[in-house]
């Protein structure tokens, strides 16, 4: 070990990360391994202050293992999603020099050493609230700090993309473009910024958990059979996304809240749908969902133009409100 | 008027019609006063047993307008669509001799002579249970035989598709046809049989009605904002229905109860979701329809095949088991 301060150093990074929402839906991989979409997506990061997870990444001689803690449980590294990020994560690492606690770590030394990662999210897991989004991108961005991994935020995007797809627009504050690319290894299927989080200040995200049990079709599964099964979702991500992540990423520069909720609502549904159109068919929706939007709707027509809108998901239902 | 007896007597004609469950769905109009569909479309009829409209038409000359009671209350004619299957099978009517009662009505008489409606629903109108498909079949069939209209139970089904679009397929027992016809003035859009009552008569149908409210959208608002909004609608029109309605064609031949059963579910799935791609999304089921729907893929799951379908449509899920 290379590590000059003996066996008892530990080296430790936290970092939070928040949630994203997406207004133009992910929903379809071309590629298993390495997480690659069907079609370009879009989302709002939230806060970091609400939504978010907290990951605390330690490396020291004295572990033996790769081991990590979600929520005061271990949970398994093993999977091929965490070994991916690991592995990439490690080629990528450099020098680190610590010199208050006399440590220094070289290049060649992360392949051996093993870390211990600790992540919490202070919302409920698997419940419709992109925790995995949130938890990669938190997982990744703590490494790449901590192993001195010199990649600009874009590059770390297709780390965590291999993580959970849309972890990668986590990594960006304000409005993210999470791009499918056209590459077969996905080296450009990249989260890019679209605006800042200053961009658009006024813009109010209320969530609204409207089941509070754990999902019961996992979204890896779901959108897999969707991609198998649906007669609707190529010509969605052929023919519909392409022309509204345009009109999107428009309504996003000129702040137009009722072009951005219309586009939002729209696709938020059209992703239920396919998800309706799949056999068997997956309900992310349930009662509640519907009369929260079915208030939407009254309040916007009863206004005449968009006063919220809403974006629904695996059980939550979220509100945007403009209070310009 | 030429009517022999005076002006007291009466004429009237008793029918039965039952209601018709699709198992390859109506959605979407191409021109709504003539009521031509976008896609063709399947169905079964009810035993008429069960599900059924009764309804009995008058005609004499003592009667001073057309009038008509639905569920014992008296309903308006004047919609156009009334006024359409009047016009229509008025312009058919022949001449009527009723011996017995020494009744003499002349082909032109019914121009001038005003009918007595009275139809009644042995289940819940607007439930989404086709009250009026059953309804203006029932309505068209009756008149038909009071006037003595000589027309085939196919050329009745374009008269009745201008009351309903799905009456069309209720004047035939077993397995009907819409076909969605290529002609402007709707001629060639009409109903055919493909099997009768006998061809598959193991086949149990069982109705669970989800929810005793009326829909908040009607079909004919709902399916004009589905045309108007749907991304995804003229799709599943032009590239996936064409295909399904060929497969179901032969799996009803063959009493292929897993195509069957494959074709029914997915395309009951797919009516929901361009529902829910419309703008504002339509919800025609609700946990409790999500709840049967899961069962039965459970079901057939554990078994290996299929062994009960679901076709869900406006707050009832029909369930379809071959006894065989």
């Amino acid at each position: 070990m290379a590590a000059e301060s003996g066996d008892k150093w530990i080296l430790t990074v936290t970092a939070q990360t928040p949630t994203n929402i997406a207004v133009i839906k992910y929903w379809g991989k071309r590629h298993e391994e390495l997480i690659l979409p069907i079609n370009d997506s879009i989302s709002v990061t939230l806060d970091p202050d609400h939504l978010c997870t907290t990951t605390s990444v330690a490396v020291s001689p004295a572990f033996t293992h790769d081991r990590m803690w979600l929520n005061g449980k271990e949970v398994s590294l093993s999977g091929d999603r965490f070994q991916n990020c690991l592995r990439e994560l490690r080629s990528r690492a450099s020098d680190v020099e610590d010199e208050k606690k006399g440590i220094k770590i070289s290049k060649k030394d992360w392949e051996k050493l093993r870390l211990h990662i600790v992540s919490f999210n202070n919302f409920p897991t698997a419940a419709g609230l992109a925790s995995s989004a949130a938890g990669l991108a938190c997982l990744v961005f703590s490494l790449a700090n901590l192993m001195n991994v010199k990649e600009d935020h874009s590059k770390l995007s297709a780390i965590a993309r291999q993580g959970s797809g849309s972890a990668c627009r986590s990594l960006f504050g304000g409005f993210a473009k999470w791009i499918m690319g056209k590459e077969e290894n996905g080296s450009d299927s990249i989260a890019v910024q679209l605006a800042d989080e200053k961009h658009w200040d006024d813009l109010v995200i209320i969530i609204a958990v409207v089941s509070s049990r754990q999902k019961e079709t996992s979204s890896t599964s779901g959108m897999r059979d969707t991609v198998e099964t649906s007669m609707l979702l190529q010509h969605r991500a052929k023919e519909v996304v392409p022309k509204r992540v345009k009109q999107m990423e428009e309504a996003i520069e000129k702040r137009d809240f009722p072009s951005f909720a219309r586009l939002a609502c729209a696709d938020s549904n059209q992703f239920h749908a396919v998800c309706l159109d799949t056999l068997p068919p997956i309900f992310y929706m349930n009662d509640t969902s519907h009369k929260i939007i079915s208030c939407v709707e009254k309040w916007n027509r009863h206004e005449g133009t968009p006063q919220v809108l809403f974006s629904s998901f695996v059980f939550a239902t979220v509100l945007f409100k403009s209070i310009i």
